[in-house]
Formats: C-alpha cells, sequence, structure tokens
C-alpha cells in the first residue's frame, strides 16, 4: 500500500500512532488493532462507567476553530474518563495570518505543557500543518477538516459495521447525500477500501457530487434506488447547507425526501439485514424518513457510543506510543 | 393529595426520586427527607470541603436553553463535589423544530451515556419532555422552566425557611412582586402547601398578578404594607423585564421602591425574627432597600449556599434510586 | 520600604499571601521565596505531569471582565494540576452599577464555596475592591487589572530572567513599545525595583509613552539603539490597539518595525548573552522580527512555561497562609 506523506507523518518510527490526522496509510491490521482496542472501551450497561487512569494529569486541548457540540462533547468526555484535563478553546480568528496565530496558540499550550491538540478547521491541511510544528511527546487529533477528513469519525463508522457485519470486506456500502462537503464519507471510504474488497456505491445531487479521485472504489449511481438495492450498509448525509456558497437553487426538503431521501419503501429495496447510519445532525424527513430513523435497522445512537469509545482508544494507542520511546 | 402526572413520573416504582421536575405531587414526607438529606451536604466553616464519591465517573450534562451564571454555577459545583465529570452545553435553538433538536441532542448525549441532563428552558413542559423520553437509567433534573417551576429553588427556599422558623407549619409568608412571570414563587407555594398549613399573602403590581389557580392557598393581597403584617418570609421578587412583552407602562425603579420596595420601615411590620429571602439577581433600591438585602434579617446568601447543599442532595437521590431498581 | 495600601492589604497578619493584588509592597525575600517556590512546581521533561493536593476539592472560579485565552488557560491549567474544581465565568457587565453587580456576583460564589477568585478587569481598582469585600479565608488573585498591574506576569518574568541571569541585581533591562497601556510593564518594573538596582530603560512611541510616576526607576530613551546597548534584557510589547481610543495616528506595521522593532540588527547592540522576552500575543515584524522571536535568545515560550510554575506557587502559597491562620 502506498503511503500518503501525511500517513507516515502519524506513526512513530516503530509504527506506533503518534497523531491520527487521516485514514490514509494505516494498514488494515493497525486499524483493525485500533477498532479491537476500542471495543475495550465500550460500556456495558449496568457495569460502572469506564475509567481508565492513561491520561491522569495529562491534558487535552480542545481547540476547535469551527463550532461543534457532538463532537467536541464526546472527546471532552472520553478525555475526562481517560482522567485527562481538558481545556475547551473555542477560536474565531480572522483568516489573514491565520497560520501564525494558530502557531503562537500552539505554542503558547505547548508551553503550558499541554500533550494533545484536538483540532477542529474548516480549512483543509491545518490538522497536519499543526502536527508538523508540535513537540516530539505532543499529538494531534483531526476532529474535522475541511470536507477532506475525520478519521475518528471514519473509525467509528468503520466499528459499527464491523459489529452488524462481523467483517469489513465484501459488503456493499451506499452513501447518499452532499458528498461534495463529506469530509465524513471520505474518511468512510479510506477505511473501507483499507479494510477489504467493499462496493461503495455513490449518490449525490448532481450540483454535489465529489471530486472522484478521492473514491478510488466508489461508483457514482444516478439512481438512488437502484444505489439501495440488496446493500448491506446504507448512510445518509445532510446537505450542508452552510458551505454551499451563493444562491442555492437547491431543492426544497419536501423534494429532496422525494428525490434522495432514505424513506421505508427505498430501505426495503436493501437487504434485510442493512444497517442505516448518519453521521448527525439529522434532518428527519429531508434526508431520511422519521420511522427510517428510529426504526429497527437504524443504527444512528451505537454510532455515537461508538464514537465514544472509539475516542478513548486513540488517546489511549497515541499515550502508550509515547511511552515506548 | 392528587398526585399530578408529572409528580408520579418523577418517581421509581418504589417511590424513589428519578426525575426533579415540580415540587407538585411529592408529599411531605418526601421533602422532609430531602431536606434533611441536603442538612448532610451543608458545609461547616473550618472544615474541609464536602467531598462525596456517589457519581464518581458519572456524567451530568448541563443543556441550558436559557442562559443562566448561578443556578448554572450551582449545579456545576456540587456535580463535582459529587465527583462527576461535568459537560456545560449552552445551546441556542431557534424555535422551529425544536422539540426534535432537543430530542436528537438528548439521544447523542444519551449515547456519549450522560447519566443526568440538567435543563433550563424559557418554555413550559421541555423538563418533562425529555423525562418521558430518556432511558431508563437517566435523570433528568429542572433547572428552571419557563414560569412554571423551579423545584431546586423551591427546596433551597424551604430549606432556608425550615433552618430558621424550625417548622414548615402554620407560618405567614409573604411574596411581592412580579409574581405573573415567577416559577419561583409557584414552586415555593406549592412547597409550602405540601409542607403544612401556611397563610401565603401575595402582592404584585397590577399588570404582574399571577394566574391564582397556580395558588391554592395564596391570596392576594393589594396593600403592601398589610401583606407584611406580623408575616414570618418576607420574599421579593425581581421584575423580570426581559420576560415582560410590548412596551411596558411600568414605574420607575424608584417609584417601584416606593410603592412595592421592602424598606426598613415596611420590614418592621413584620414579626421580629422575620427573615427576607430573595432568589436573585437582587436590583437593590428597586424591589429591596440596600440596608434591608445587607440587613440582620436577610437569609439571601444562606439560600445560595443551601442551593448547593439541595442539588447535591437530589443528585444523591436520583443515583440511591438507580441502585435499587 | 514603603508599603502601598494594596499590598498590606494583600498579607496576613503574620505577613504570608493572602490575595495577589500587585507587586507593590511585597518585600525582597517574599517575592524570592515565591519564585523559589514556583521552580519546585517547574515541570522536568520526562517525567509524569505535576500534581499537587493542597486545592483538593476546592474552588478556583475565573472571573473574567476582559476576554482573555491565554492567561485564563493558564489559571485554569494551574488550578487543576492543583487538584481544584475550576468554574469559568466569562461575565459581559455593562458600566451602570458594575461596582454592585460585580459584589452580588462575589457574594453569590462565596456563598457557594468559592475559595479563590482569579479576577481580569479593564478598569482599574476592581480586583481590590472585591479583596476588600470578600470574607476571610477567601482569596483573590489579580489576572489583569487594566494598565495597572499583572502581578503574576510580573512574577514570571522576574522568575524567568533570574534563571538566565542567576541574579536579579545589577541588570539593565530595556521594555521597548506601548508603555502606556502596559501593565506588564509596571508590574515588571515593580518587581524589578524591589529584587535589586536594575537599570530599566523605557522607550515608546511619542503618543505612547507612560506616566513616569508609576516608573521610579526606570529612564525614558528617546533612541531604540541606544536603549539597546548592553542590555541584559530586552523585552517588546505589543500596541494594544484596542485600548487606543479615537483614530489612531499611528504608524504603520512596517514602519513600527523599522523604527522601534527588535530586529536582529537591533539586538546585536545588547549583550551577546542577552534574552528576549514578550509578554504575548506577538505581532511577529511589527514589535518583533520573526527570526529574533524564534531565535536563540528568545525565552518567550519559557516565559508561558514559568507563568504556570507561578500560578501553581501562588495558588500553593494563599492556600498555606490560610492553613496558618
Amino acid at each position: 500500500m502506498k503511503e500518503s506523506e501525511t500517513g507516515c507523518l502519524q506513526l512513530t518510527e516503530s509504527g506506533q500512532l503518534r497523531h491520527l490526522l487521516t485514514l490514509r496509510g494505516l494498514g488494515r491490521d493497525f486499524i483493525s488493532n485500533l477498532l479491537d482496542r476500542s471495543e475495550t472501551y465500550r460500556h456495558k450497561p449496568g457495569t460502572p462507567p469506564i475509567r481508565d487512569k492513561a491520561l491522569d494529569g495529562r491534558t487535552v486541548v480542545n481547540l476547535f476553530f469551527e463550532p461543534s457540540t457532538r463532537t467536541r462533547a464526546s472527546f471532552e468526555l472520553a478525555a475526562k474518563r481517560m482522567s485527562a484535563h481538558v481545556l475547551n478553546l473555542d477560536v474565531n480568528m480572522s483568516s489573514r495570518k491565520k497560520g501564525e496565530s494558530i502557531l503562537d496558540t500552539i505554542y503558547t499550550l505547548q508551553a503550558m505543557e499541554a500533550d494533545v491538540f484536538v483540532v477542529r478547521d474548516a480549512s483543509a491541511g491545518i490538522p497536519e500543518f499543526i502536527a508538523r510544528k508540535v513537540r516530539p511527546n505532543v499529538s494531534v487529533l483531526n476532529a474535522g477538516e475541511a470536507d477532506v477528513s475525520h478519521p475518528t469519525q471514519g473509525l467509528l463508522d468503520l466499528l459499527t459495521i464491523r459489529q452488524h457485519k462481523q467483517s469489513l470486506d465484501g459488503l456493499t456500502v451506499t452513501v447518499i447525500g452532499d458528498l461534495k462537503h463529506s469530509r465524513v464519507a471520505r474518511s468512510l471510504a479510506e477505511g473501507l477500501s483499507t479494510m477489504g474488497s467493499n462496493e461503495l456505491r455513490l449518490v449525490a445531487p448532481p450540483e454535489l457530487v465529489p471530486d472522484m479521485e478521492f473514491y478510488s472504489q466508489g461508483v457514482l449511481v444516478d439512481d438512488v434506488d437502484e444505489a439501495i438495492n440488496d446493500a448491506d450498509v446504507i448512510m445518509t448525509l445532510r446537505i450542508q447547507r452552510e458551505r454551499i456558497k451563493g444562491k442555492s437553487s437547491l431543492m426544497t426538503n419536501h423534494e429532496y425526501l422525494e428525490k434522495y431521501g432514505l424513506t421505508e419503501e427505498r430501505l426495503s429495496r436493501a437487504r434485510p439485514d442493512a444497517i442505516v447510519m448518519h453521521p448527525g445532525p439529522m434532518n428527519r424527513d429531508v434526508e431520511i424518513a422519521g420511522p427510517v430513523a428510529d426504526g429497527p435497522q437504524s443504527v444512528i445512537t451505537q454510532q455515537v457510543n461508538n464514537g465514544l469509545a472509539i475516542r478513548m482508544a486513540v488517546l489511549s494507542a497515541v499515550f502508550e506510543s509515547r511511552q515506548n520511546q
């Protein structure tokens, strides 16, 4: 497997996880091990909360240049359950001199002995830019990077699929919606192509079709019904209206549901044991019909729950890599 | 005693506290026990801070749809002293689809293993709405609901009165101010009517008179001096200008103090051992004269201190109810 | 040494630190001891994070009436590493009745058993105002007061200088920039004049010259090159444009760098072992050339790191003073 430069950057010389910037370049066994590690951080109902002392007294900084409620909450709770101190910084930065301002912020927090930066930004390349600058014992976790990458989301999606399908090989996965702006879809696609030989079907409104260069195993399908036929996994994505510039010629919510929404009727075309995924936040009766979102095939809240376990596992992994250096 | 539906919802089958949504429907012994439990969480000067491991590793989410500094701080500190992890979410939600958005937020946080939701909202019914939807092992605490209910404030007021008057029976309690918008007064009135046979006198400017249906034991009194005569407890309330729609015909601050303010002269009409209460934030020399607010009969900071003990006791109670299931 | 009234206010009868409001009035041994104590809180690379149980279960409130990222983060992390609970309150307060509103906030938080208030405010006198009102067992730490005082910054600057120059006596210290608005420079000047016989050279654009009454040992120097000659320490300050009222006649960034900026050429006039300091946030290529900011003589990140140790030491000192009462 050809590993990207970014992929190399995120591993230590002995091949352990130092930063998590992208799923590209991580091998199949590496991801499998991360998923296995995540299983040990899943809470079993009726048992005490999961606690781990691996980050005792360490400092995790949530550095969010783009607003987020759920991902930030997930990282914050994961870090606290690992016994870390958490510093939340919601930074509004004007664009000029952004790189310099970010670096000064990073160097300042590093001088306060921050151990991990959890970074979300609307621009491409910022997590890697930071990872190239931090000290040897500091880790950077990408919590959402423009339309490029959202690796912990990719991992939690893989974990969720594996829990239901046992294997991550030989599956038919259909992703429907605003693929043009979806870092979620890109990270999932990267993970799926690493983990096995899966069929990835992509459906998007004409103006929201992605650059297919990022979907080596993906096939663009025009007809949504056809794309769902016999699928094992169906993920729907919301339209990211906030990223669409200019006056949109997009259809109404009702028209969208009619044309691309995952309705019960459409879902019936998939395999009977197909699972329905959504990265949230969801717009019921737009990209997904309410009864499907809340139906027996939906694994949407399980995705959120797995997100916590994934983030605890990633934190645990990056700290393990430090001890072995 | 006729228990409201909401009242039933908040108890487990064995009669323990699962949610705290309202004081209605809670029996006299139940409230007495909660007040007794709160006494065990009161800090004695010169002793180490109160710590309790009852919520060790648990997650308390402050979900505030309406801004608040003091109540949020009180819940946050109470939860931290019970060893919980605290997640603060200040949510600005537009009104359309509010119910759906709240539910998605709740389901997401529940999937992250939130144990308690502390909810404040400017609309009636939201805490109960959430309580009806959460999982069996999740509790909802009402931290202020429109003009309807503020049960932890009601409890802290009862606790403060009991500390000074020993009994919560046979008292004359006078509440003066913007009763129309006061969830504080309603929760106090509910508590007082449960705890004993108390005389409740209500005084409000004509445009801020409450719906008396919510004050079964209350009597509206026109003359503020008369209402204070021989009172055991006097609570003054601020005018909630932010909830008064349209151009207000309300009098000036000075006129208000003249007409309704608790001055030293007025206070002298009450029993010599009468206590003066205010839920805060206070406007000195509007609804209460500065020397009265800071005078020997004022128990206003004691109310705040009791608030912390009440919230720790409520958190402890809802977790005890889980262990007994 | 003549001690100011504020200086007296901040010590207990037995001469221990109760509040930290200003460096004025603190004696040479007192400051030396605080710096020594700070050394014990400095993290050594490769060792576990510094932890201290001195504030276990205590509550530190960050009460910031003026926005801040770095100072707030530094106090927050310092308090957490001392095992305290931290409450962050960013308060936007309109000016009318500000004193009263602040007091009500303080009394409320005090009733919630807050132990320490970390206060930043754009007005002069607020930290002292609060310190005069709090209960005997509550401490106030000034985290930045108008253009008047920033004592923990002054201490961290002294600590940084001492680490490089061994002694705080007989040094030539040059401060260049917006001295008119600089609480940092004033606290440093106060500290330096207490610690020894140091030469303090001040350089400022004509419209940003400070009131020299606050710089008893300082000498205003017109020519920046001359001021740098043979200096041991050079501190550059940013222009605080947000505090300059009205249309500014200030020069452009490039003109400023030309005229006052610390360039490599200028730095070469100082002693070869001179250190370069900046309180941040920095504007590269305005008050300081990029290569100087990142060069071998720069101790800017060390200042930040020392800030954490200073704040832990100050928290530890004020708690020690309580135990001895």
